[in-house]
């Protein structure tokens, strides 16, 4: 039996990802994001829902790009402390995790150097809906840690351990093994 | 150091979820859908990213409607199946995986019933960005199987056993455990 609960937007898993954007003075801003999903294959797209009230969303409106940064589980409190807090009431809250950031190859947003992967993004699409808008951009480049990079250009998702974030129990968590591989196992139901 | 990999949506983790929808005939179909996120508070709100050639891009067209169901991990192949068939092809291929469904309660949108999370979405807006439409629907219901919803309506995320997907490996993977709480592992590094 199903039992109802309050509409809200309730996906397992979420990413748990940072937003690197840079702000009118040049200073380096980073917010938590867990509502953001891959949008379009060509061009590719990403998209992630930023409120209005945050510095992110100030500083996405005025340079039109942002990266999207996968963080690893060791940077939990950090990345925690990065969606607590807004850039509009601690403008050096990135110095305070000490995260280091380095400028963008392509677009004016910042990299987090401790997060092994790091998406460029060009604003392509903002979509007001609401108490958020969804910021869509571009993916003008990406950047991967080379050690996690295998021959074949595929990331050893084991060794990256993205952190992940669960809504309604609100916490973070791993990445678990590995179940099935895809565009595969569903090939064991077709007809024989 | 970083290496540069091909520009896509890479992110970590992606959900795996079935888009339901129905058909002009009232057949219902699922999609698999990595590409997906939260989008919006208030009102909630969640988007899919769907091929312009698919049966549910026409399905959530005509029907303005479509839900996002969340699978266990038990039922990967079923996933994968629907996913690499388009219900173009096979329009039974609900039945094919032993799926049932029953009609959303305030949608024209199936509900997955082996899927222990059921969103039911109103289309809220389409935003065509090239080879993917970008579907935002507004949640107006929500389904869990009650023996997953505490007292506090929280649910068991370790028991939901959502199926995850990870790009770049292509394959599905389990939630692994519990890192630490959201809005509060983060003020351990405020100020003394």
């Amino acid at each position: 039996m199903k039992k109802q609960l309050p509409a809200s937007p309730m996906l397992f898993p979420m990413p748990a990802l940072l937003v690197g954007t840079y702000g009118e003075d040049g200073a380096p801003n980073a917010m938590t994001a867990a509502w953001a999903g891959a949008c379009c294959h060509v061009p590719p797209c990403v998209g992630v829902a930023v409120r209005h009230n945050r510095l992110t969303f100030k500083n996405i409106d005025l340079k039109k790009a942002f990266t999207l940064n996968v963080p690893p589980v060791r940077l939990a409190a950090e990345v925690d402390y990065l969606g607590i807090v807004s850039g509009n009431d601690e403008p050096d809250k990135l110095a305070r995790v000490r995260l280091d950031v380095s400028p963008g190859s392509k677009v004016d947003a910042p990299l987090i150097a401790g997060c092994p992967v790091n998406l460029e993004c060009r604003l392509a699409q903002k979509i007001v809906l609401g108490s958020h808008a969804w910021f869509v951009g571009e993916v003008v480049a990406v950047h991967v840690d080379e050690e996690l990079v295998d021959g074949k250009g595929k990331i050893d998702v084991a060794a990256l351990d993205p952190l992940v974030y669960c809504t309604s129990t609100t916490d973070y968590r791993s990445l678990g093994g590995r179940v099935a591989g895809a565009y595969d196992v569903g090939n064991t139901l077709k007809k024989a």
